[in-house]
């Protein structure tokens, strides 16, 4: 199965992070796609950096984390970094900290240190680190590859023909590709995409990945949802997710809470894509919402929306209710909100996102 | 009363549009705060362009069609319009067709017409028609100041101390004015703008203009107000209206609709100032509401936010049921939505605002 070769150009895993000579490269989502670039960075700390300054975001930070155990491999192998576990610890500690909602990152590559520290006991001088590595995150990967590929047979299966679904940001994978799969099946789809202020991550990301993958796309401001779903020019809502905890609370991009009340109020379904509910949150007392810079809000692509001296407010996040959310499509399948911790709980957890 | 002083910039009488020699200026909202400047027109024809073309937007319209009637008068005794009722006919026709949404412009130059061609009638060359129209306007602006007065003598009262007031777009003099008056009644208040894309009227004028109030503003995008309710920091939402039909429905920019759904949802008034209930218009029914170019969507401040060959849609007005509105907010008072007929229906009409 190669899922690279369907998605555009954005979800590529070679554009999203990989290694060219001594660096590791992140594309760069913050002026797409009005420039194609890529971040370099020349060691983990500066990868952390670039995290933490959004160059990539949504599911961007994962493949980055994966990539960044190949790159700290390597590092080791050309003498830069010393050849201990503790490098590895390092690593993972300075990415799990860069981005503190994206637990699903988090929780990978905390799950693959272990196995990448037991090297060290058992294999060394063995084995080349660098292929080890590899291998594991090689497994990861294709991991992720089937979760996106199940979720995606679910999600296309949510959605009838002659359907115009509504989203937030940029939910990425699972989306994108139960988008793919539902129009060549022969669905007529369209979607409809809020611009998500102020990064714009509707715009620029979500509206044209899927003009590239010539799937029917209208831009609408962030207050226009609830107008085309009292119209009847939208028939469902589905988003990603950045956090599921165990009561089905859904944490995403601001913006989702009110299409979600608003799909509620007009009696509309709302999906969400969850590639890992988190079993460390229980509800939604275990949730910080971080506040990014008001400035922000006062800014459109650099350039200055209001007066000097007028501050703005950004919470990057919203908590959505459980009892806002009609089904939540995980690896595992269609989950009521209610059934997440029945499957997803540390109770039942096998561990990673399988 | 001088309302105007009190009043910041952008709503002063004479900075929405005044005579200045042979020109009719118009203050254009479309740069405001970024550039201060008037577009100056010739003619009426130029005049209904510049209504067309929205250089000024909310109530700016029904300000500048009266202005509008003093300078066709001057216009005529200068000898550049026939001395003929047919001009005002023709003047009062350009104007209503300029913003068909606006229908308290169209309705308050309509009322005044039959009084002004009265005058070709009667006085001809025995008083000066300039000094008879001037009069006739400054009766209608009074009116229309003591409304104004009388709605945020209300609005103000419904304001408690501490509160957080979220709005949409640019409300313009009722609402200001209830802000300034429960400000200077020594409540302590604050108000949440979203900032109202495309055109940014809330993140342009609202923000500014309280600003220069010194009332304490945070400018958030347009898909956080749920955010802010569900977390406490919104306790109201009060909005303009572009309509009001006779039902209770209310016609407001887009966004409105969202945040209205949310408040009902979280349990949160949402209160409306209605300067005049439309009688011509029974229920939604009689709404049409238009479609702005969705090319303003892909844009913000003129610079493109997306792709090249991506559709946006910009409804440019929502539709807010009445079962949404807690109470609208009248020159007559505080109206249940239920209520507005009796109060404003043909039967019980006096005729143009008051």
């Amino acid at each position: 199965m190669d899922l690279d070769a369907r998605l555009p150009f954005l979800l590529r895993k070679r554009n999203i992070a990989r290694i060219e000579g001594d660096r590791l490269l992140i594309g760069d989502r913050r002026r797409y796609p009005f420039k194609t670039s890529f971040v370099p960075c020349r060691n983990e700390d500066e990868v952390a950096q670039a995290i933490r300054m959004m160059v990539t975001q949504g599911g961007g930070p994962l493949q980055v984390a994966l990539t960044t155990l190949r790159f700290t491999a390597r590092r080791i192998h050309a003498g830069q970094l010393p050849m201990t576990a503790d490098t590895f610890v390092k690593t993972t500690a300075l990415l799990t900290h860069a981005r503190p909602m994206n637990t699903t990152m988090a929780r990978t590559i905390d799950s693959l240190l272990p196995r990448i520290t037991a090297w060290f006991g058992t294999n060394t001088g063995e084995t080349d680190l660098t292929a080890y590595v590899d291998a594991l995150v090689d497994d990861a990967e294709a991991g992720f590859d089937l979760a996106y590929d199940r979720m995606s047979d679910t999600g296309a299966g949510c959605i009838a023909d002659g359907e115009q679904i509504l989203t937030t940001c940029f939910a990425e994978h699972s989306f994108i590709l139960s988008l793919i799969k539902a129009r060549d099946t022969g669905k007529r789809i369209a979607v409809v995409v809020p611009e998500t202020r102020p990064y714009l991550q509707g715009s620029r990301l979500t509206a044209p990945s899927l003009q590239e993958l010539g799937i029917p796309v209208e831009l609408i401001t962030d207050g226009m949802g609830a107008h085309l779903m009292a119209d009847g020019s939208v028939s469902r809502y589905m988003t990603a997710a950045d956090l599921v905890a165990m009561d089905g609370t859904v944490v995403n991009k601001t913006g989702t809470l009110s299409n979600a009340i608003c799909a509620r109020h007009y009696g509309l379904p709302y999906q969400v894509f969850a590639l890992s509910p988190d079993p460390t949150k229980l509800s939604k007392d275990d949730i910080v919402i971080p506040q990014r810079d008001g400035e922000d809000v006062c800014r459109c692509l650099g350039q200055p929306t209001t007066s000097e001296g007028i501050s703005g407010r950004y919470p990057a996040f919203d908590i959505i209710d459980a009892s806002l959310v009609d089904v939540i499509i995980t690896p595992k399948g269609l989950l009521a909100p209610g059934d997440v911790a029945a499957r997803y709980g540390n109770r039942g957890r096998t561990g990673g996102v399988k």
